[in-house]
């Protein structure tokens, strides 16, 4: 195999397959990048055995041929080489070599032959559909804080992807839970999408997939079976084994009947239960609202510490309710929204809250309360 | 005591003191921030017992007194107040608590007597001088690189400052060096500097030197004796006890007779420096530098990983010359040349080379070789 390649091309493949790699594995190839090239095309592949990426560039292919080198070592050259730089691959087979050259650079480095790859399996995709990067991002994006990282509850280590109804129609939508606070987003029905079987789609998959969807107009085509997720753009193809386990029923953490209703500047509100956070213990971190007439007072009480208080001017017309919660929990809900005004939706000071983005439900947030 | 601050002096103040007090201290009060307000100044104290810093802001002062507070929480609370809030610190002796004050933010601290406050003994000191903060910077930001993290050579485990002879007149000089490499800078001896004892600065009160230092015409008053240094802007005064012990003589490790001259562009050669070694297995890091007329051969042989070569084009006419260095040495070295050419003055590849800037022998680097 020889091809000259653009440095900027390599530096962009090389650097999803090293994000890919596992960094402490016990076996060999798995640290290593396939690199396949032929026609005028060459392929990046790298594999941590459930996920799987794979980079279609365009190259000058002086001779066909594959090997494997270590995608952490190739991106740090690569990364470390001048910007413009002319970037000429050779493997020599016999030797078990590749060199790398670019400008008065010359590199040699150890490769592994390409048998020894382990390729995914190709699966037979039930459903396929197109959906906008921009839609795609949001759906993920606004549900990945709540991702368990609970290792014994697996089936809750990731998002979880399918239909649903709701006013109505179908929706394409994520979920994400641990347990303390449950994240629900919907999108438009893509066309093709109904009849998709739901996915945990695992959390390194998620961060992976994120940058894919840089550029809002770019559409991305899904593909997914019971076993697998496909994500892909017209050069990068992510491939995941997706979480084999039951979701729960999310639905019936979802109230339905709360119907006492705050609404808050998100950003204000988030920057006042950040600074009353600040002289919380710890391990507690619990946040006291108490709630009046258009009015609320954040509270934090760590007798060890000291104690803090804020009150913010909101829109509150219901019974008085004294409420506590994990300030962290609050925080990164509160930071979810950005367009319009939180809303909050309470019960009493022991049921599960909700909040949304002003009216809109296509994105709904539940957090548990804590005694304070 | 009751004070109206601008946050924006407050966080200055607090956040020098929250750099200076121990993170993990056993002893409660050096946690705290000494706050003492009289007249219509403020003034902030923060100790670890070895380094002391003093800020001196002013601030309306309704009531005077004093008190003390931990400064990394009070610290956080002032970091997240909005910009250009007006704060207002009231100190309740009787009950042990301060309250801070922003809009609508209220936050209670516990406070510990400031009797327990252990303010450092005042000296009498044998030299004071004032330099510009753009003439100490460039002594510590050259010199710190080569600070000593081996604890049982305390000795080196700070710059050395002190009075050298240079050409016949006297310099002020910083030394730093752990064995493997050594930094020399040298700057105009200040009016009233001569006399003065040769301290070591330790390495953290090098790190709080450097935050008075950002305002290049600014003038700092240094006071030495021989068990401390003071370092003081018109407002903050940093005082630092210096490391009890006596520096290596270095001028013995300074090669003189070196007369293999290479000039090379630092910044060429740092990359190049940088690119080869990524084949290096992380311990060992050896570069091969080969010198022959007007070129430069960099490499490294991993023989686990790989291989790299890279030549540069250089200014070389002595005999060729094979030496191998520590990569991560050598990139520290050629990246504090800021503006000329580096020149390396070789002997042979078993003696200590010299590195400066052009012929400039006010910053000079040694480093030794290593076997490659």
């Amino acid at each position: 195999m020889k091809i000259s390649i653009e440095r900027s091309t390599l530096l962009k493949a090389v650097s999803q397959a090293q994000s890919v790699v596992e960094r402490r594995n016990t076996i060999p190839i798995l640290a290593n990048v396939l690199i396949e090239a032929d026609g005028n095309e060459v392929q990046f592949r790298a594999t941590d055995l459930d996920i799987e990426v794979l980079d279609k560039s365009p190259a000058q292919v002086e001779r066909a041929g594959a090997t494997t080198v270590a995608a952490t070592t190739l991106h740090e050259i690569v990364r470390k080489l001048p910007d413009g730089a002319l970037v000429v691959l050779t493997a020599d087979e016999a030797a078990g070599r590749l060199t790398v050259e670019a400008g008065r650079s010359n590199f040699t480095l150890a490769t592994l032959p390409k048998e020894d790859f382990p390729v995914m399996a190709s699966s037979e995709y039930e459903t396929s559909f197109t959906a906008k990067a921009a839609v795609l991002r949001r759906l993920f994006d606004k549900s990945k804080f709540a991702i368990s990282t609970e290792e014994t509850r697996y089936y809750l280590n990731g998002v979880y992807m399918h239909i649903s109804e709701s006013d109505g129609g179908n929706v394409l939508r994520c979920v994400a839970t641990d347990g303390h606070r449950l994240a629900r987003i919907d999108a438009d029905l893509p066309e093709g999408a109904a009849g998709m079987p739901g996915v945990i789609v695992p959390r390194k998959t998620v961060g992976e997939l994120r940058k894919l969807l840089e550029d809002d107009e770019m559409d991305i085509a899904v593909s997914v079976s019971e076993t697998k997720v496909r994500f892909a753009t017209p050069n990068i193809t992510l491939t995941s084994k997706v979480i084999d386990g039951t979701f729960p029923d999310y639905s019936r953490v979802i109230p339905q009947g709360n119907n006492r209703r705050l609404e808050v500047d998100a950003a204000e509100f988030a920057q006042a239960v950040d600074r009353v956070a600040t002289v919380s213990s710890e391990r507690s971190r619990a946040v006291k609202l108490q709630l009046g007439e258009d009015r609320l007072i954040l509270s934090v009480n760590a007798p060890d510490s000291g104690a803090a208080e804020e009150e913010l001017a909101v829109a509150y017309g219901d019974e008085p309710l004294e409420i506590g919660f994990n300030a962290k929990y609050l925080l990164e809900i509160a930071t979810q929204v950005d367009r319009e005004n939180a809303v909050f939706l309470f019960n009493s000071s022991g049921d599960p809250t909700l909040m949304r983005e002003g009216n809109d439900t296509s994105a709904v947030y539940v957090v548990m309360p804590m005694r304070v």
